[in-house]
């Protein structure tokens, strides 16, 4: 039956495909997959008893205050809690400087709205977070692809790009999604010293940096810029916008993260965020107040750390084990991915449908390419699985590789 | 400091105000003052016991799945919930018809970001609600406004306004934000009809239709089209997007709502929803989920139900006796608001400085009007305050009113 709605979609709608992500999250369903397609944390790792307290305390000694509406930026105490937490790694923010997000998608998203003309050009790394590019399409956004190793974004490669004269720079410095891999402390300073050479600010996307199980803490990118620029009073003014979430250290369920930017910027986020949904969930952000005090997150974070340390683990060892010697991958130092490259004859589209039919998943690696490229690359899960699962998952997936190698020596 | 960020706005942020209401919720934090200007529920509404041994039954019960992340269409035990609470009211829908949203404010967006090329027209009463003003501006929206009286929209004024080629009607049907207005059975016969004559489709907005103090209850405009173009099995497919939430009958801070659509257009709502917050909180629909379970919502609907008469039959009575005869109110049957209509020679804008100054607090009027007009109005809030707050407040507020009439006189 025809509805006079059938066409009268906006342009921009030819612009957003459903994720693969999202859709291959489907397949998650069927309990005799093992996938290492999606990117969830490991339902093992919810403090469920602490969430629990914290309802029960929230709603006792708040009442009607968890339930009502609340704040644009959001709820002030956790905005300072924040401010106190993230100061510890050498920022130097205020609450001015914060607002909540319902995700960090929602960040994504509002930060697309504010900046982002049709036409706009995105400096990104390549590969990058497919979640980033299903939010800006919607806003008309192109890309400027700059190529990655095993320390991050190539700066050499940098320079070049920003003469196309990019809106802004997106980069993920953590273990990144979908490589795991790391920007180096010496490619930071180059990222840094570029964009204010060429006058174009940076979005810094950092939603795994807690979750590092080996080598040193390097500086975010917002605490260098904040070096390079001096110190003006608390309030951060400089060239980076921050992202982070609690939904890899608490729950992704309760939908809660932050931004961090100039006031200037905050004020403008507040605007579209009145328009987007008003503000996020009160009792979540309360919820998420009570979980991290007393430094009952700080020693969540070290549990986690541990078990997904295990889990990587589990996966390289198997990975060195049962993968055909023409594969390689990456060693994250921490995050929830890493990233395989199959030889270049191989399609990893091809090799998923051989993996979904021998009860094994990940993600394409081409997904990640906003510009293609990629077609035999491969992001896969360390975090949801346990060990065990993980070391069946990948002999798994071994087979299907050796299989499809060897198919192609043959023809 | 200057920052690149400065000059990088896009076009759309100079739509993109300050909401005036959510401006004045600042006003409300000052205790001193009774505010009519919010549209907060009452805090005593809140089922707090309910939410709470929800909250404890869901983590005990579902546990990591509570926590983790959850699909974009919404949980959908919930989604079922929502057909069979709203099939008992004529519809015809199934879970393919709804999604979850986060907020009705996030319905609202997400309709605009698929819907509103710049420059499209919106037909809509005028006044109408903010909050869809705000989220349109966004994306470029122009507005065709259609007066309405105490009847609601005018629907004779309607049909000239259909040449003018609307993308689409929007319309509150039930206790309307700001007036407080609903709209006749005859009007909303003739809404549907005219609509399809002209094939324009509606966006029913109905946060307020649970609760009805007095009166019958009168289908809803989706209800109405689907009687009008008849059965056509269980998938409501028509011309009609509906929206509703729990914000009004259980809690704002939760931020829950949903969208009633034909199938199409909700796979299209749910890419949108994709990139703009992935999915809403997981935790939050199934605590709704548990506490709408077993009748206990519709019983909590009848306390609020209630409580919101006593405070409406209050402010009714207060304004009989303390405002001046020159100022007319409407008489609503349910929701939230009232809506006030001075002498045409006041500016509401300027009784408002006189009002706060006497701490009392309402919204202007001319922001409820996209193409201006309504200096003289006021939207009056009637579920936040106690009665004896509420007496207290019209006191003031006719005491000011008073004074405002008789200094133009007098001039």
């Amino acid at each position: 039956m025809e509805t006079p709605w059938d066409h009268r979609y906006a342009q921009r709608t030819q612009r957003m495909g459903s994720s693969a992500i999202r859709e291959l999250l489907k397949l998650t369903e069927n309990k005799e997959i093992i996938s290492f397609a999606g990117g969830m944390p490991a339902p093992e790792g919810f403090p469920l008893e602490a969430v629990k307290k914290a309802c029960i305390r929230v709603l006792d000694e708040y009442g009607a205050q968890a339930l009502q509406y609340g704040t644009t930026e959001g709820y002030l105490p956790l905005r300072e809690q924040i401010c106190r937490h993230t100061n510890r790694y050498g920022m130097d923010i205020t609450p001015e400087n914060v607002m909540i997000t319902s995700g960090s998608q929602q960040a994504l998203d509002l930060l697309g709205k504010i900046f982002i003309n049709p036409g706009d050009r995105i400096l990104v790394e390549s590969p990058t977070y497919l979640g980033a590019l299903q939010a800006w399409n919607a806003y008309g956004a192109e890309y400027i692809s700059v190529p990655s190793d095993k320390e991050g974004m190539i700066t050499d490669a940098l320079e070049q790009a920003l003469r196309y004269g990019p809106k802004f720079i997106y980069v993920l410095p953590n273990f990144q999604n979908p490589t795991g891999v790391t920007l180096s402390l010496e490619r930071r300073y180059r990222l840094v010293e570029l964009a204010d050479q060429y006058g174009v600010p940076i979005i810094e996307d950092d939603p795994y940096g807690q979750l590092r199980f080996e080598g040193d803490h390097l500086p975010s990118i917002v605490v260098i810029d904040g070096q390079y620029r001096g110190n003006h009073g608390n309030c951060y003014r400089g060239n980076v916008i921050y992202l982070s979430t609690f939904s890899k250290i608490l729950s992704p369920g309760i939908r809660l993260a932050w931004v961090v930017a100039p006031p200037e910027v905050i004020r403008k986020l507040v605007q579209a965020k009145q328009g987007a949904d008003l503000h996020t969930a009160t009792f979540n952000q309360i919820v998420a107040h009570e979980v991290s005090r007393d430094g009952f997150l700080d020693q969540h974070i070290k549990f986690l750390r541990k078990m997904y340390r295990e889990r990587r683990d589990a996966m390289l060892a198997a990975m060195d084990r049962y993968f055909p010697p023409e594969v390689d991958w990456t060693q994250p130092e921490g995050g929830l991915f890493l990233w395989g490259t199959l030889p270049e004859y191989l399609d990893s589209n091809e090799v998923l449908k051989d993996a979904v039919a021998r009860k094994v998943a990940f993600v394409p690696g081409d997904a990640f390419y906003p510009n293609g490229g990629g077609h035999n690359t491969m992001r896969i899960n360390f975090s949801y699985a346990t060990p065990e699962k993980i070391q069946e998952g990948i002999v798994r997936l071994g087979e299907v590789l050796h299989a499809s190698i060897k198919s192609i020596a043959v023809a």
